[in-house]
């Protein structure tokens, strides 16, 4: 496919690509209209599910935990971020294919205290898969026995809107579904491609 | 890079890719020596993590659930599949960067049928992340104070050699490494960056 030098995709990931991936990076470029084809062609009436975004641990000791994906796992660490407006700070763990949340209440009335006094030792939390248009996700879900917990979307801790299912309804698992949307994928899976191939970011 | 008709990583990639990925994949080809001297550069006595392989959830009827992931959900499911040597019945999700694994009880010792009895509606059991090599993993374990539940590393549901971690020293979380190994990683994580690319295998 030619690229024009207004293709903001192209673009986005030469900028992020080694010189040695850039003819990579130039085919990678090529997938949108394969993706956006396969996003069309997805079963109807289902809630359309993606990439796992990520799997959420709250932690009662937030640097331990850091410190122990980073040095005893090998993991990469951000430092930790505070999100006040969901009662959270948070320490993203990069994995070449997904991320690890771990999760530390921030504030009095944090979701991750409740769960911590239940669980004082942690434990997985709840884990997240990506969709394309949480709102109608959201429509295969309840007519077929899933219930949703939040009668709307809300706009979660990534600045994405999210809902998160029953966990009554779904195997005792609480699931965020995290609307990323079409562009905002398909760039995240292409850096993850980019990251992948560039840095080896396998075992 | 020239490629030789010996080449079985490409000839593997190949084999699984639509034709007009073909120049894609013979780029990917070109990573082999990127990712084992990624490997190569891990920072020396730690675990080493790669790749989240799988989460693992216990489930209490195993139809019911992979019905729901399949129709409900849209992801793509397998057929279930007896492990009896492990006392379970899994079925495969696939999603487009990593695995669910639904897990029931096979046999009267299933240790799911032990977690089942606890947390009737089912829950997460485990996650699992790829090593290189498990035995070298371990080292860098006990002596951080992570223990090890299993004293020699033993063979997983996918043949690999595993281990797990004790959950009170990882958050209460029970975490499996998976030794994949550098040759089954590579050709694991291209295989996915094919199926990203050529079957849109993003939200």
């Amino acid at each position: 496919m030619a690229l024009s030098s207004s293709n903001l995709f192209t673009r986005l990931l030469l900028q992020n690509a080694a010189p040695a991936c850039t003819s990579i990076v130039r085919h990678l470029s090529t997938t949108r209209h394969l993706l956006h084809q396969a996003q069309q062609q997805q079963s109807a009436g289902t809630a359309e599910v993606g990439r796992l975004n990520h799997v959420a641990i709250a932690v009662p000791d937030l640097a331990k935990a850091a410190e122990r994906y980073r040095a005893v796992l090998g993991a990469k660490v951000s430092a930790p971020q505070p999100v006040p407006e969901h009662g959270v700070t948070v320490v993203f763990v990069e994995l070449p294919n997904t991320k690890i949340e771990l999760l530390h209440p921030l504030g009095p009335k944090s979701p991750i205290q409740k769960f911590l006094d239940r669980n004082p030792a942690g434990g997985i939390h709840h884990v997240c898969l990506e969709v394309a248009d949480v709102t109608r996700s959201m429509a295969a879900l309840t007519p077929n026995g899933v219930r949703v917990l939040d009668p709307q979307p809300r706009i979660g801790a990534h600045g994405n809107p999210v809902v998160f299912l029953h966990p009554k309804d779904n195997d005792g698992v609480l699931m965020e579904l995290e609307e990323v949307g079409s562009k905002q994928s398909t760039r995240s899976r292409a850096a993850e491609l980019v990251d992948g191939i560039c840095n080896g970011g396998v075992v």
